[in-house]
């Protein structure tokens, strides 16, 4: 009972072919081209032997009921790119329940719980501006005002009606049966191909901090100003960025996931002549652990302080968002590692750097992730490559975690 | 025979008040207020004695006739600003030499030479894009394919038309007449307040390098991609912004003045989640002393390769644009000198780190500024501010320069 790496390669493939002709591979959410993809996955679904439904938030799920109704084991993740991503993001994740609903169908498994396929809306950030839609409903908590954001003349509401959702009646896509969701995505990091390993047990899905800084110094004539007497702000912006990366760095050396990244960064005026008045850092920091994060936070105001006093700046961190890590089930680890060990895939524990739908089930259900590997880490790109082989590995070893989830009376 | 501040207050206020209502103090060249400064000036010059005329560049020129016509004494600066400029860079030198002009009429002043008020028409960038447009052509140097230049539906030629020169004959703007050429300015810098001095005796205009760096790193997740396996161009050009900052620390404690500023500084993509995978710096470096400018780009290469190495991107120097220094005729700056000291005004010599009109009249004459001191160094700033008082001291030593070289053959 393993999956097929050429329906496997098949799927990507058809997928891969439905993207805006100009600029490979796109198919963001609520367009017409990612209908397209629905509807392939939809009826992919259903020749798998599953039922399938778009609920009210606009999730396509696909059900193979059991011989107890009422409690669920789902895999699932999304179908939507980001603008000129890759064919993989989110993608595997659907194509690998696709092959696990297949190779339940042909064996004729039945499980004692129902099995669905769920294809999340919009993980990707949307032209509405924000991301998670269709896991959020299904946590019960994707904020109601969201659903008023405009944009090209629609509201969310409309994009959710659009592809077949109720947005009214929204608090129906709350999920409170499932008993275990499983996500397989790729990696979109180097670490399991450098260390040839064939599945990474996600043991948390990391928090996600934004701190914006913006550095006020002093607009001088850049000709006649001595290098004593000025107060530039892209001189202690530099700063500050050499001192976020030496604090990573140096956090990210401990055992759990660490990283921070100045990923937006401008000044002004930004005129050749003038020494730049301001500058303004975007940071995002991802901490497995919660207690490193509150550590890296401390730092970042004692480092502000420091570059402040250093250059003669104004400098202070301000809090733009702020979300926790959220661990992997426990017991569900533990079934995955016992699954990978029984299919012999070599797996080790590893942290998501990356936010995933998985966070949000994990508000209302047990929840976990495996990760396959990716090519170089690459993803959010054209580049973004994983083999058809790979993702079978990672599919192998979700039937086989279903399988003994399912003999197990505490997911019941 | 001394200048009078309160009239030089009065002309200051009432070309301050010939300003874009909705953004003081902004009179750019070409612009129809630029056209109401310049028929203030024209009327002030006559008012002093002067015969006026618009140069075949658009320059405005006033004219007292000496006693042996033929050889010329100058004074001139500029009486157009940059948007939300100040009310005394270039426009303190205009209004010096009118106030010169009216001391000679009062006291009935016959030089040997003629002497001339000068307004240098677009000294600063004008919606051309292109600066010190009356000075070149004094000079012989204005490019030709400049004149077709084109904004707004004009060419710069329409432009020089349009203030009433005659760009066809652009040649007839070059000068060979000029005994010597004296352009008062405000400092543009802290060093004058600073040390209390009247006079600044202006040593050389600095030369102006500007380079530009493009930092080629690679895009990644920043969630995802651990700190070590990362070529962020952000990080490896902050680490470029200090040491630039570092080497030109280093050569501006030297005697001569060097500065070095990065002043455009981008990255791409600027997205918060994704690691900078290029950034592009814009440095402009000026050197009183050509050597230090070329012991600069030595530095800056070597530095560029250190900092590719350190951190596994590419970063290549390219050069822009190279200017000179000019130096100030050495008998000019012991004629201001022995003025200053003779009219009991204090001075130091320094050199300018901004360009000048006076750059371009070095070319063709022998040439030199003088420096009054400004408020907190600000300038190109609505803050840019001069005592009148000031101004007046700067004239008075002027006066006395022009009287000392009227009696010298060799000004002859």
């Amino acid at each position: 009972m393993t999956a097929r790496p050429d329906r496997i390669a098949a799927d990507i493939d058809a997928l891969a072919a439905l993207t805006d002709p100009d600029r490979p591979w796109t198919r963001r959410a609520f367009t017409p081209r990612f209908l397209d993809g629905r509807k392939y996955i939809a009826e992919a679904m259903a020749a798998a032997g599953l039922a399938t439904r778009i609920d009210a938030a606009g999730n396509l799920i696909g059900r193979r009921p059991g011989r107890r109704p009422g409690k669920v084991l789902a895999v699932g993740s999304h179908s939507d790119t980001v603008p000129d991503g890759g064919r993989f993001d989110g993608i595997a994740g659907v194509v690998a329940g696709l092959e696990i609903a297949r190779v339940f169908n042909e064996t004729g498994l039945v499980l004692d719980h129902d099995f669905e396929v769920i294809d999340c809306l919009s993980e990707e950030v949307s032209i509405f501006g924000v991301s998670c839609v269709g896991s959020r409903a299904i946590a019960g908590v994707l904020p109601a005002d969201w659903l008023g954001r405009a944009a090209d003349g629609l509201t969310l509401a409309d994009g959710i009606e659009g592809v077949g959702g109720d947005p009214a009646r929204l608090i129906k896509a709350k999920r409170t049966d499932i008993a275990a969701f499983l996500e397989l995505h790729i990696e979109q990091g180097p670490v399991l191909e450098a260390g040839r390993r064939d599945v990474g047990v996600v043991t948390a899905i990391s928090g996600i901090t934004r701190v914006e800084i913006v550095v006020e110094g002093r607009a001088d004539h850049a000709g006649t100003t001595p290098m004593t007497a000025r107060a530039d702000a892209l001189v202690a912006a530099a700063d500050l960025v050499l001192g976020i990366r030496a604090l990573a760095l140096a956090r990210s050396r401990g055992p759990a996931h660490f990283a921070a990244t100045v990923g937006e960064f401008s000044i002004l005026p930004g005129a050749a002549n003038v020494v730049p008045s301001s500058a303004r850092l975007l940071i995002d920091a991802r901490a497995e652990k919660r207690p490193d994060m509150d550590a890296f936070l401390v730092d970042l105001n004692g480092l502000s302080a420091e570059v402040a006093a250093r250059h003669g700046v104004a400098a202070t961190p301000r809090l733009v968002s702020d979300n926790q890590p959220t661990p992997g089930d426990p017991r569900l680890l533990e079934a995955l590692e016992a699954a990978a060990d029984a299919v012999g895939a070599s797996h080790r524990r590893m942290a998501s750097g990356a936010g995933h739908d998985a966070a949000f089930f994990a508000k209302v259900a047990p929840a976990a992730m495996v990760f396959v590997p990716c090519r170089d880490g690459r993803s959010h790109s054209p580049d973004e490559w994983a083999e058809a082989a790979a993702i079978a590995r990672g599919a192998d070893v979700l039937i086989e975690t279903i399988r003994r989830l399912d003999r197990r009376q505490d997911t019941e």
